[in-house]
């Protein structure tokens, strides 16, 4: 059955999840979107990609916005189809992908279907893999294959974000801090040097540390170090020799990837421990003070910090100001019992059309 | 080609070395002991059971000596059949099983053949499997299917000890301490708790440790406490709402186990963490001061404490007073470099031949 761009965006929400898309098996889903773009809107050139399928307008306007959503979910958990319930606050919409982001997809493409003369020019992408591992993420091959679709003023990836703009994002950087001693019989252990001994004081740091809280461009960010991982032990009669730690700092967008590796570096000094950087990735600063992402955020009334890692670092790699911006409580993505709020996505709907058109709405 | 139980002793370990007899393969060697024992030994019982070999005198005398050692060896690791060298301090055998302990072995079973009137009655017993998992340990097998012939005033197991008199041995109880937590993003962090850094005091604890020395029964032991193992982990980019940490307290044959369990509680008390004992087996106090043992000490010309649980305890569970006493450095078992001095298995052979028979040995 085609897929009606026209109606209800919750109802077109329920009909993108009940077409399941796990990543790498989202072929019946791009044929169906295409194929509604292709007959469901004007004035846009449409481009298959793989699993990705891309849209734009060249109306010749000042600014180009970018709309990009993944068509992908993680592994269904017994929750599609999708179903409906009556909540104290409303209607939910429950199933997966309704909050990690067919909601996000159906509010884009009711847009483009709806909106007839859009004040911005559009661009519109729904992408595959974003759920797996980095290599394989859609929007990277379309960035590497056909990086000028990429172009734009500001780019809303609708990615949930509980009907809030989220701008920018933190950075990561991961260590692994490798303590090392001598092994021997645990019953003659004053033979060995007990290497999870010597974590000790490596995790009283780690559990002294006072994280940051900044503004950057108007959006408050709160860091954060934490160890993730920690191993050791040869045999349950062995002191060990070798023992390491995992550890992610998650850094404001005012530091740089080298200033937060020194942070972390200055963090575990004179410990004698071996650090060394496993995984690292820029934060980006909101960059909200551009004109095309300054009238977004009036339009929805404001901006949040974004505090996860997502595709929208990959545009302000850049240069181009991107907010996560889509309905659905980021906490219930990939829960069995996700869900969002039908009004969550009429909202987010509106916000975008008023911030498209530059008209007030008729709300529904 | 059937063993010489009555030439050197060195000579009759490389020939034992020669034979392969790695855990649960013991049978062809077992065989050529069982075979030996019968045609060069007089007055002995001799009995089978599985891959171990037994035998008894009943001459009547006031005490019984019984000389207890294993077949079993670790995997062979390019060191079989032995070879011998020329070292600074005399000759050395080297291969699979010269410490450990096929030396100690052939000295039982050149004593069986050649100390011709014992004044203590005498009970051999070679037995299979040591090397692997407790529940297969032959003398454990003997014990429960054959326990009248672990009766003894002393028994002697010829395990590596460099030539001294070890006795007793110390305990072993293994804890689990768990940290729990609250998993979060570790984007946002401070909506988790992290069981990692939970570990901060339990090792800063564990790391200040002083470990006590204490004199039982004239041998002086040396305690430790150390961690064995440590997990924890969930994602790069998860706090981690558990956490394990396994300590391994070795301690002194002064306390009981129940001691032992209630004082690594005590080190950890007031930190909140989940202390779970795992694994627990009671130390062995020498027990140097019956007449049979006292005995042995003065032709040994002493004897030092023991640390690691070896079969040992099983005597001592039963109230027989038991040792350690065998050539080779136990630190090389285990090792593809294992090797002993030839001079270690004449000198052990000698302090036994004087005690077994009263009488001054010719030096050779």
């Amino acid at each position: 059955m085609p897929l009606d761009l026209t109606g209800d965006p919750a109802d077109l929400t329920a009909a993108l999840v009940d077409i399941p898309s796990v990543s790498r098996a989202e072929a019946p889903l791009a044929d169906l979107v295409e194929a509604a773009l292709r007959a469901q809107t004007d004035g846009f050139e449409v481009v298959r990609s793989g699993n990705a399928v891309l849209a734009r307008t060249r109306l010749g306007r000042d600014r180009r916005v970018l709309l990009a959503g993944h068509l992908d979910t993680v592994p269904i958990a017994d929750n599609v189809p999708s179903r409906r319930t009556e909540g104290p606050h409303g209607e939910l919409l429950h199933g997966c992908g309704t909050v990690d982001m067919k909601s996000g997809d159906a509010v884009f493409l009711h847009l483009a279907a709806t909106v007839a003369e859009p004040r911005h020019d559009l661009t519109l992408i729904f992408y595959d893999c974003e759920e797996i591992a980095a290599e394989f993420n859609g929007l990277g091959r379309i960035e590497r294959e056909l990086p000028d679709w990429l172009a734009a003023d500001v780019a809303i990836l609708g990615e949930p974000s509980d009907g809030y703009i989220e701008a920018g994002c933190q950075g990561t950087v991961r260590v692994r801090l490798t303590a090392t001693g001598v092994r021997s019989h645990s019953a003659r252990s004053w033979l060995g040097k007990n290497a999870i001994h010597a974590l000790a004081p490596v995790l009283s740091r780690l559990a002294d540390y006072s994280a940051r809280e900044v503004e950057v461009d108007g959006c408050t960010y709160r860091e954060g170090m934490s160890a993730v991982r920690v191993a050791g032990g040869v045999a349950g009669n062995v002191v060990p020799d070798a023992a390491e730690l995992d550890v992610n700092f998650r850094f404001a967008p005012d530091r740089s990837l080298a200033a937060a590796v020194e942070h972390v570096q200055s963090v575990f000094d004179g410990l004698g421990m071996d650090v060394t950087v496993t995984d690292g990735a820029p934060g980006a600063r909101p960059g909200l003070t551009a004109p095309a992402a300054a009238e977004l955020v009036a339009a929805a009334g404001g901006a949040r910090a974004k505090y996860g890692w997502t595709d929208v670092s990959r545009f302000a790699a850049r240069g181009i100001p991107a907010v996560n911006y889509g309905p659905g409580d980021p906490n219930l993505a990939h829960t069995r019992g996700e869900h969002v709020p039908v009004s969550q996505i009429h909202q987010v709907t509106d916000v975008l059309r008023r911030y498209l058109t530059g008209r007030p709405v008729d709300n529904r």
